[in-house]
């Protein structure tokens, strides 16, 4: 249970339209299921935007793919196989749920550092999903009124501050070279490089500010950080929580901590979708 | 069921403990039940910053009473009967799920707008409480960084700007006279005075910009607005609602509505923090 068998890796950029990575799905899935004995019961996915009770993705900002794309059933026809699409940062959270650190929590949430910012919501052992199928969009939550432009239309989105081009973007505004990513930005801060120290620990100053008004309004007892941007944990975990703790109501102080995803190595939002399929054969 | 038989009204100001407040409470309990055939089955109490989990008022920024209050257990101890305490703004919620617009409704947020700014979120048809009892502390999520210095020591905080004290300071800051409340200037608003028109403008923007993180987080199906300052929705609810909608990601544009409370002038949070106590006797 919960084991990752086989990996493919395709990027959503390489295909125009969602209908031909659909066809990419489906070949693939029947080149799997030839020859072997084993059946497959169901297809999960975690998409960005993506809606739980609607089985769509909803005008992604940061994908190829414009408009509402009906994702489950497009899958489901092309494969014959039941199929549940949500959020990937919610995916992330169902797996922390099932398979993760939040298997014995009630309230967590999950925040996942890619090229954009997501979050999954915890609330009483289960994901929040909200009234539309769309809740835990903190990476659109306002750090400055006037601050920069988001892929969204709206300004100052935590995520154009804390994700992979917000890392890119605020090392280049303080002197650092062009071309370097947070991976690399993170290897020459270990190595003392002071832009590379400043632009964590500014990404990390922006988001212990704003987990403060995520505590204020969910209140949980953990906050995990997911995603490749995440790896860079020991430069922004003990800011951001110093941060968040000063910018915290007083009863809320010393309750709530930070901390690595325990599935940060595990590809948690794979095992998240796919454990979604389990509530429906369960 | 939920009919206000009795009214009585202090001010917290006037105790200078909250000892004198129950012993106050406890002898008009007393004064009532004398003489009387009915019998009072228990106490709901809904107060600033309390903890529905630990029954007691936690640092509360706005009130004279400091530290840490166990009102619940010091109710009980005084009368000696069952008494449940939660925070004010969920003390609407409750009401409004118990008594108002929220009967039929899983997923809707209250916004309290007095003194301060309280918010009860309703999710999956139950008030939100957290991991610690402590959820829905929306005043206190941050509009500005550099923006008006709140009691509770951070900067910016939303309640700076909506609330009593915020709607006063803008009026002022824009070239108002001194001494008017909201209720004056909405007065004035209404006989055409422009700094009063300017005054809820800007008030009911910066809750419409803050309202939209609000959205994107926990994807209500409604906003209701209560409390004193919540009479002047004319001049607030439309121009909130079309500033959220500029603000909100297109997934969720044209889907959330703001609302007056349907409880607005039925003392809600006194309906809400009195139904508490059924769920122990149902």
């Amino acid at each position: 249970m919960g084991n990752l068998l086989l990996s493919f890796r395709w990027k959503t950029a390489d295909f125009v339209r969602a209908e031909d990575f659909v066809a990419q799905l489906a070949q693939s899935i029947d080149k799997m299921r030839s020859g072997n004995d084993w059946r497959i019961i169901g297809i999960g996915i975690g998409a960005p935007t993506a809606n739980y009770y609607t089985g769509a993705i909803e005008y992604a900002p940061n994908m190829p793919w414009q408009g509402i794309i009906p994702l489950q059933r497009m899958t489901y026809e092309a494969t014959g196989i039941p199929t549940k699409l949500t959020n990937d940062a919610n995916a992330v959270a169902h797996g922390e749920l099932v398979f993760g650190a939040g298997k014995d929590m009630k309230h967590f949430s999950v925040i996942t550092l890619g090229t954009g910012l997501g979050s999954g919501i915890v609330v009483d052992g289960r994901v929040l999903y909200g009234q539309h199928g769309l809740a835990g969009e903190f990476g659109h939550t306002q750090v400055d009124p006037q601050g920069r432009q988001c892929n969204c239309g709206r300004r100052g989105c935590l995520e154009t501050y804390v994700s992979i081009r917000g890392i890119e973007l605020t090392y280049r505004e303080l002197g650092g070279q062009e071309g370097l990513n947070p991976r690399d930005i993170y290897l020459q801060a270990q190595k003392g490089d002071y832009i590379a120290i400043e632009t964590y620990k500014r990404t990390a100053q922006i988001l212990g500010n704003k987990l403060a008004d995520l505590v204020h309004l969910y209140d949980p007892e953990a906050i995990f950080l997911y995603g490749g941007v995440a790896n860079a944990h020991p430069l922004i975990i003990p800011e951001a929580q110093a941060e968040m703790e000063r910018q915290l109501l007083k009863a809320f102080r010393s309750k709530v901590k930070i901390l690595p995803s325990a599935l940060l190595d595990k590809k948690g939002a794979v095992l998240g979708a796919a454990a979604l399929i389990w509530e429906d054969v369960k």
